[in-house]
């Protein structure tokens, strides 16, 4: 549809039509849409469903059979019922040889893990094997590791432990931790079910890579612990930089442990040269992936034959053999604890929903599925809760195992039941291998995997693009390192509200020229070829009006015009200012503390002896103002369809042309 | 400059053109305006400006010699230096009679405000004599009344009893009065200092006449207990409807005072036919204005000659004659007593600066002349740190005694001036006359004053233009009315901030059709007659894209296309949707998450063969679009200045144009 061709003819013929058209043959204008008296309950029910089912999530379940329903319904809870119907034997080799990848990755890390939220090794292993299993019967993400994860052990470990010192009570500890977890997945499956899922959309991309890079920063300091050998009794219990490095530098003298830096350390550089073999080929993924298996069956080995545990060597030592003990006894369901249970298992909670989700959209956009958020969230919370229950703490999913899933081919979530069977197996029969592998190991795998997090070109790309998202990513990460976990979440949260607030509180305006050869009107600033209109001022106002700018946005309106108004005072042919035209294309709502500015606005023209004139209203814009009886005040009349229908009725209207543009 | 010409040319001219245009004769399209590398430290300026300076206050001192400055700064500081040179008998006339006016209608409000903080009547008093004669001095609105309010002495006395008890601890009481004073005025003046003003606008108009409704009723029933002749031992201390009324039929049976309620009732009625009068007719606006005074002498009068006191008719008592003792050794400075001061002060500096801006504002527009809202702040802040150390409670702008100054002819702030000295002759002269005065007519007049701040047509307004707006506005009232003031706020403040949270969440989004015989693409809900362009889905996008909504977005797109190729499926010969173009003129700002989200919408749609367009990007868009490489993966000649543009450019790519719209 060539409807552009008007503008090449545009110039041709203005003269003729010009003439013409200022005597009677006045162009074509459309009249602004006006819209029926909108449904309250429709409306209503518009609002609710976006907010809550942007999805459309009942869609399917249109003109179904009550028993179809009933299958839907099951299908919906459990999408392994409808994916594992087409599933096969070249789907499950993927899922086969990813399945045993991420094992072989995830054991090391699980027991690390653990150590990190001063747990037993044998929790880490837990969590990886009752909550993927939960996950793979109610997920919708196809390459989501599920398991322990380094920076929730960390947080949950912090927060904890404020309350609970995990050396003198170890028992209390434990149950407030599967408290904890309870109410993490109770959240977690909460947001979910009330379908509140894009509350996690409120910690900004930004944020959350500044959050990570921080966590990562402070996981790895937490890590020099086991990686110099230094007892946890010289050790601070803060987190933040300073403390640690002081604490480290203190306790240099007590001797740090040799020959624990010397394993610790390459097998440190194995570990990262293996990362760096599999980021140069991305062919030769499970390098990095079984590295640290191989470190750890390498390390132990020496450590058994050589008696470095007797040279205070620190090892991991025995391991419980149960399977997953029921832990639904332990949880606090009343009192003190409750409560501190509850407020943690939120913070934790919200947390691994944050990575969970990411990384679950991430896959997802990759492979082009879709991962219902809201459905996801009710997994991610069910398996939890299930956890809390089976001696497992918070999982959820893993960033690098998660790639590491999906470099080795997975296609659905059966590599997580693969997993799990084998960390079940390595339980019940190989923990007593791990009985000497030394801690430190368990460090550079750690640092290996949480340097992963720290995402430099992401931090500089969003310094590129967005200075205001970089402050909130850099508050983010020098909160975590330089005091802790918490207060970097909250500086990144404050920030990403502020932001959203100061755009609603200060919104752009622009002074709007016609482009040349066009019967289009932009911002004077981004396009400088575009022409003022003399005896003309259009504004545009770059947000919805509301309670928290409509005075502002009054003023600023208030504020073009009488520097346009000064500028005219200077000795050029210009004619004075007649009239106001607002554009209020980006005006997407109104609110009544907005059509008051604007009757402010339009008194306070009317004593200057300037027209107000509108452009463009939205629909809900019109509504309002309509509802106000706004256009009565200023004439029904002066609201058009576009700036330029606008601009020719008051040229024609406009008397005192004094010269051309 | 007839631009739009075109419109009617078009349709003719259509076909020759369509079938040139294809081949080479492309008609003229306007580049995109690339800017230049924006300049972070202008921009930082420029935001930081537009956020705390956006009525370029210090623009009068450019270009000035130093002793000029000195003069203009004085002169910001005291405005009455200003407007003081042009003063003049004319303008005193008008003063005058204005400050007597409001003097008799004050004296007697005074007196009940203070009981309604549990003060003794005096404080009133001394209130209405330093602050208004401070704010001549440095306020900038010329009609605003200063004194005690109905509802920050309702409030000050609530928040400041449930802290201290006024009758077993009369001198603490009062001390912690003084105290939030105090900080009331810093927190005003600190606001004004830093530039904050713009947090009170957070406080939607919605939000603060629901509130002012619900603080109105509350006052009222507290009224109750003087017209009712209730003693306070059997009254409640709760301020619910609930609660009062309970109190209230408890006491029946105790006593009402029949000889009181007969005064009161009779007092009201003549207070109520007298505001009546003011209403119907504008000229007679002194009538409501010295009813009140009226009452007082008539039935003061009354009760000293029948001695009605002895029939259980409660009335005032002695008042202290002394002027405004110093306080300044009352106010608490440590301890505890200082951190209840600090909070009172701030919840109560807020609630008087909202009503002492809407005020200022108000008539300020009606006058057409600015008021500085952070001037006035710092004005405001200053008069209470200075009636606070002079035996004053927190005084603010009073809405009714505002209005009867405009409507008196004040002319400048020299009417507050006029006032004060009244009151300090009255507090001087003729506090014995207030002795005999019954507490029931005190009731009676403010039962009469707050009347007036139930703004029915307001609330009904505001239901008709927005209902999330009437949610915030009866959330308020009904907190305030059955729970607490604060609870009230709280409520208000919470709902205004969700408001602005949805928004930013779920933005709307439009499909665009062409409106017949335009270039010009329109929302189709809005415009029924827009047609859709075949093979080409058109979305609007209604807000800035942000983290906070950039997946919704993304997803949303994504849906409508879906939807749209549903349609398709249906047996009718459209073509496939072959491009998608978002409209962007609404966006105004992008940040990180949102840019991830196009560029994850720009792979599903290659997945899909749809062709990501975008159109009429603004400045800030397009910047950070740049600084992302977005267009070098779309295609950079995938960008365009209007929707027509893009169109055209669609049109022209593609080649299976079944059938015709």
């Amino acid at each position: 549809m060539p409807d552009q061709d008007d503008k090449d003819l545009d110039t041709n013929l203005k003269s003729l039509t010009f003439s013409d058209s200022q005597t009677q043959n006045v162009p074509y204008i459309h009249k602004i849409g006006v819209p029926p008296k909108p449904d309250l309950l429709k409306e209503f029910k518009t609002t609710v469903k976006e907010t809550f089912f942007p999805d459309d999530p009942l869609r399917s379940f249109k003109d179904q059979t009550k028993s179809r329903k009933i299958v839907l319904s099951m299908q919906a809870i459990f999408p392994i019922l409808e994916w594992g119907r087409s599933y096969n034997i070249k789907k499950f080799r993927g899922d086969l040889i990813a399945g045993l990848t991420i094992a072989s990755l995830c054991i090391p890390q699980d027991i690390g893990y653990s150590k990190l939220a001063y747990l037993k090794p044998q929790y880490g292993l837990y969590s990886s094997f009752v909550p993927p299993l939960v996950y793979a019967f109610m997920g919708s993400s196809r390459d989501i590791a599920i398991g322990p994860v380094a920076v929730v052990s960390l947080l949950l470990g912090t927060l904890v432990r404020s309350e609970v010192d995990p050396n003198t009570e170890p028992d209390e500890y434990l149950r407030l931790i599967f408290t904890a977890t309870f109410f993490a997945g109770i959240t977690q499956a909460t947001l979910g079910v009330l379908r509140l899922g894009f509350l996690i959309d409120f910690l900004s991309h930004a944020a959350v890579v500044g959050f990570m890079g921080g966590a990562a920063i402070t996981i790895a300091l937490q890590q020099l612990k086991g990686f110099l050998g230094i007892s946890s009794k010289h050790f601070t219990k803060e987190t933040d930089l300073i403390s640690v490095m002081k604490s480290i530098f203190k306790s240099a003298h007590h001797g740090w442990n040799w020959q624990t830096i010397v394993i610790g350390a390459s097998f440190l550089a194995f570990l990262l040269v293996a990362k760096y073999i599999g980021k140069k080929n991305k062919k030769l993924f499970w390098v990095p992936a079984i590295a640290p298996l191989i470190s750890v069956i390498l390390s132990t080995f020496f450590v058994y034959i050589t008696h470095a545990n007797k040279e205070g060597v620190a090892i991991v030592g025995k391991i419980d053999k149960r399977i997953n003990p029921p832990s639904l006894d332990k949880i606090y369901f009343s009192g003190d604890n409750l409560l501190k249970g509850f407020r943690i298992g939120i913070e934790a909670g919200m947390i691994a929903l944050t990575e969970a989700v990411a990384i679950g959209r991430t896959f997802a956009s990759m492979k082009d599925y879709q991962v219902d958020g809201n459905k996801e969230m009710v997994a991610l919370g069910t398996m939890n809760v299930v956890g809390s229950m089976t001696s497992c703490y918070v999982a959820t999913g893993s960033f690098s195992r998660s790639a590491v899933n999906y470099m080795a081919g997975c296609q659905t979530a059966v590599s997580n039941i693969v997993m799990s069977i084998v960390v079940l197996l390595t339980v019940k029969f190989l923990t007593p291998l791990f009985e000497y592998t030394p801690n430190a190991i368990l460090s550079s795998i750690i640092i290996s995997a949480v340097i992963g997090l720290i995402d430099i070109d992401a931090a500089i790309l969003i310094w590129k693009i967005d200075k205001f998202d970089f402050v909130a990513c850099m508050g983010a990460f020098l909160g975590v390192v330089f005091k802790s976990v918490e207060t970097g979440l909250l500086i990144a949260v404050v920030i990403s509200f502020a932001k959203i607030l100061l755009q609603v509180t200060r919104p752009r305006t622009a002074i709007l020229g016609k482009i040349p050869m066009t019967s289009v009107y932009r911002n004077i600033e981004q396009y400088p070829e575009a022409n003022r209109i003399p005896g003309v001022l259009i504004v545009r106002v770059d947000s919805a009006v509301y309670f928290s700018n409509s005075n502002y946005v009054k003023e600023r309106i208030l504020r073009w015009l009488s520097e346009e108004e000064e500028d005219k005072l200077k000795p050029t042919c210009q004619p004075r200012i007649q009239f106001l035209i607002v554009d209020l294309s980006p005006v997407t709502d109104i609110d009544t503390s907005g059509i008051h500015a604007f009757e402010e606005l339009h008194r306070s023209l009317q004593k200057r002896d300037v027209q107000l004139v509108l452009a463009n209203p939205g629909q809900q814009v019109l509504d309002k103002l309509y509802a106000a009886h706004f256009p009565n005040m200023i004439g029904e009349n002066k609201i058009f369809l576009t700036v330029a229908d606008a601009i020719h009725t008051c040229s024609i209207a406009k008397s005192e042309l004094i010269c051309e543009v």
